[in-house]
């Protein structure tokens, strides 16, 4: 029998008790005994649950409980679950948590206080929700040098942005059908902005490249200035619009980058609609192996989390290879010299002066004929430069007015 | 320094020597010190390659070296690949195989030597080629119980399918095409009749529910009678063919079966093209998950084979939790019993004679009307009916000509 916390009752939290006792047989199966939860953290009670005696408000009760081995965290946010995670590693608990806030701020330090006290420190649900992609990534392709990982990492906007597609909603209706099924919050920044992306994209990138990203070294752009024309505007080119995470390598160093991008109808990643995540590993080996779920949900995301504790279960007196070093201020490269093709949108009273003067100023471009163009303006297509490049040639069209300016990625 | 020997030099031993050399680096990282391969056994002789000295055509050299902790058994084929995998179980190495048909017809009590001796025996190349499918399905997915798999199982056969949905091919030319770009061998018996794909599914079943399924107990159909009138009529329903893996759960027993069967085009298993692969694993707590890359090829195969030794070699005093036990007659059911719609497909010089009596014979069907169907005949789509009702239903129609017969499946 081994003994689990779980700290905080909320959605994933109260899967995660579910999950363990819907599955109970197979997970006693895998674990190779049976998995208890004896004290569940939560500031409110839960009279109704049949283990609403397994509540404390107490943080002391779980912490100094040496029959307690594993603790799970799915409380969310940054403090207290940084102090509570770190004092149960320090207390000698493997911990497991589906907090990528959490992992995305602090993994590098919280690894290596796993490691130094002989404990393992698992996040699987942290990024892709059920999908498995931590754990495939580290072992699985094991042999591979990783060279690229992009993916569309956020069930929120990736649903949004199918509705722009597929039903013409332009983005207040698409957030608000978000928010009326209960996929985006009520405050939804940390979603349409990137946030949620982002963090995702620098966990899968410190295991990757076997260096902490920081988010905050992580040039990350929102979705929230997209339009109906814009969405028109790919459909003409064969293309969709995708919240996409991306890093790469260029020599010892890291590109990445959270951005809405234009993708073709032919990526596999241009399939994965509505709350769908799916993420493309490219190694130099395997060629490119792509996973596909949801990205979040209350089921899904405690698989994940109960699949960790099993794997820590077996592993109480081992440590897992999972890690990552820390970070460096000069690890992520300043996102503007990474090259792309642009997609650049004007609107303009006089569109036959401002094709010449595009002409003038980018060279070789192809102009895109969409639906309502007529009205909003001008389209082109620029040959790929970076973002600096595009920025000095565009220079001496400052007066006139660039309304989206969005990246194409060959995925 | 872990030792290792590789059994048979053909494209995967050979690539399997060459990811071992070309990410050295990160291989000796991941598994925490060097891993050398001490010895290749093959009948031929490679004098000009830099490791030329490390061959032998003598199998004692390798299971009679103490050295020798980890075997790579890339021969192919059951006899002697099972002889040798067997007796370097028995002499303490632990083994890795890409062979999928030995696993489908050993497996289990391979299994069973490697459990006795205290030793592991992975397999991760059999499925998928470079893929990770069987190390998620048995630890990502650990809280799940598996409801469900299927997938796009072999390469090959799958190339023709797209070749003859995108470019009108019938399938002498798609086969010739596929041996032309060295993706069909020049007896593809074992790709077009669905036996590599039988052998595929029976390992995924018999990790995901516990008990062997041995490939005689799959109803296996090929795609040797596929037509383009087959794929016209696919297509004016608004799918695709694909041959089709598909095991699931009935009770504790399995239906389980290889066939080409019709999916929407709205399906992620639809995208799927050439000779990339796709698995999906249904889950009580995840919902679907996709895992899709390349099913074959010298590289991702041997990643796959590697990423297995790096798990083995840092596992060489425990053993890791992949197993299943042993198989019964009655353990797969009968797949006459097994409800599907069908799509029928008849040639017949007097179509409203032969409607009248379809209706009358099954009820409640709908019309196919699909380009050049007027000289072909006449197709319609019935309800959900297993085959045995269907055949007992089409009796009084023995007169007719039923050209071609075909599940639908709604993955």
């Amino acid at each position: 029998m081994i003994r689990i916390a779980i700290l905080g009752h909320g959605v994933v939290g109260s899967g995660v008790a579910e999950v363990l006792r819907q599955n109970k047989e197979t997970i006693t199966h895998k674990a190779g005994e049976p998995i208890e939860v004896k004290r569940i953290l939560d500031l409110r009670t839960f009279p109704e649950l049949p283990y609403a005696d397994l509540f404390t408000t107490s943080f002391d009760d779980i912490v100094n409980d040496p029959e307690i081995r594993i603790v799970v965290e799915t409380m969310g946010g940054l403090h207290p679950a940084y102090e509570f995670v770190k004092a149960c590693l320090q207390a000698g608990k493997s911990v497991v948590t589906s907090n990528k806030e959490l992992v995305a701020a602090y993994g590098d330090e919280l690894l290596a206080t796993a490691r130094d006290n002989n404990l393992n420190f698992m996040f699987e649900a942290s990024v892709g929700g059920g999908i498995p992609i931590l754990r495939p990534l580290d072992q699985c392709l094991a042999a591979n040098e990783v060279c690229e990982i992009a993916g569309i990492l956020n069930g929120t906007t990736n649903f949004m942005l199918t509705r722009m597609f597929q039903d013409g909603m332009d983005f207040d209706t698409a957030l608000a059908q978000a928010q009326a099924l209960g996929y985006a919050e009520r405050n939804p920044a940390a979603d349409v902005e990137g946030h949620d992306a982002c963090r995702k994209i620098c966990i899968l990138a410190s295991l990757a490249f076997g260096k902490h990203v920081f988010p905050d070294q992580v040039h990350t752009e929102g979705i929230t200035n997209l339009t109906p024309a814009d969405v028109r505007c790919a459909d003409a080119l064969g293309c969709v619009i995708k919240l996409i995470g991306r890093v790469h390598l260029q020599g010892d160093k890291l590109h990445c980058l959270v951005a809405p991008m234009l993708i073709p109808r032919s990526s596999l990643l241009a399939d994965v609609n509505d709350v769908f995540n799916g993420i493309m590993v490219r190694g130099n080996a395997i060629g490119d192996v792509v996973f596909y779920g949801r990205g979040a949900g209350k089921l899904p995301t405690a698989s994940a989390v109960v699949a960790d504790v099993i794997d820590e279960a077996r592993h109480l007196e081992s440590r897992k290879p999972l890690f990552w070093g820390a970070g460096a201020p000069d690890y992520v490269l300043d996102p503007k010299i990474e090259e792309y093709a642009w997609v650049l949108r004007f609107e303009t009273a006089d569109a036959r002066s401002l094709r010449n003067r595009l002409h003038e100023a980018l060279g070789e471009i192809s102009e895109i004929t969409y639906t309502g163009a007529a009205e909003t303006g001008v389209a082109v297509r620029t040959p790929r430069l970076s973002e600096a490049a595009l920025q000095s040639k565009l220079a001496p069209l400052a007066d006139t007015t660039l309304v989206s300016c969005l990246r194409i990625a060959e995925l």
